[in-house]
């Protein structure tokens, strides 16, 4: 019988291989070596949070902090390898979330509705 | 190239197969063969969702609520092969929890602290 551990080790390491990550690395990278882009990314980041939190916490969040936390999206949005970067993010959480939807199959199988008993 | 994908797929199986989804699964099966202690485990489920739904909506549980589940938690603890099954299910929820860790791992170095960048 083969073990779980071991395969979870080899899927990380194909994911570390995957297209997928060398891209995401290379822009992380990129906007790491450059110091105004990460400056605003990390900026863009440190708002948005600070909303989450607040919206968590059942806080009241004000159109002004929605306009501005607004037009930095747009702002970090059009520089473009802050841009790629976030893209290639998106694409790198979607395949994590369908992966985990593989792996976890089972166990949807048997608290499923359609369950055999 | 190898493929994630793939990857996952092996793992499934290796999780499908492992000791303690097996174990998972008999228990499973046990509790849903037999009625009485189905419709006990729902029951406690079923209370259990009430009160996180609650929880997370912010809303008030009372003194009385909190008592009537940590009742309902001492019955179904007393029931041999229900609490045989919860221990499993805790078992395989750390299991998850870890190969979770291990696959997300090339992330978490490019997001961590101690990157170089
Ligand atoms: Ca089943
Ligand atoms: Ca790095």
């Amino acid at each position: 019988m083969g073990n779980p551990y071991d395969k979870a080790n080899e899927l990380a390491r194909e994911l570390k291989e995957s297209e997928e990550f060398t891209k995401l690395r290379n822009l992380h990278n990129e906007v790491n070596n450059d110091e105004v882009a990460k400056r605003m990314l990390d900026n863009f980041r440190q708002v948005q949070m600070e909303l989450q939190q607040k919206q968590m916490q059942g806080e009241q969040i004000s159109e002004e902090e929605i306009q501005s936390a607004q037009k930095q999206f747009e702002l970090v949005q059009q520089h473009d390898v802050i841009s790629k970067l976030m893209e290639e993010e998106q694409r790198m959480s979607q395949m994590v979330g369908e992966l985990n939807k593989i792996i976890t199959e089972p166990l949807e199988e048997l608290y499923g509705v359609d369950q055999e008993g």
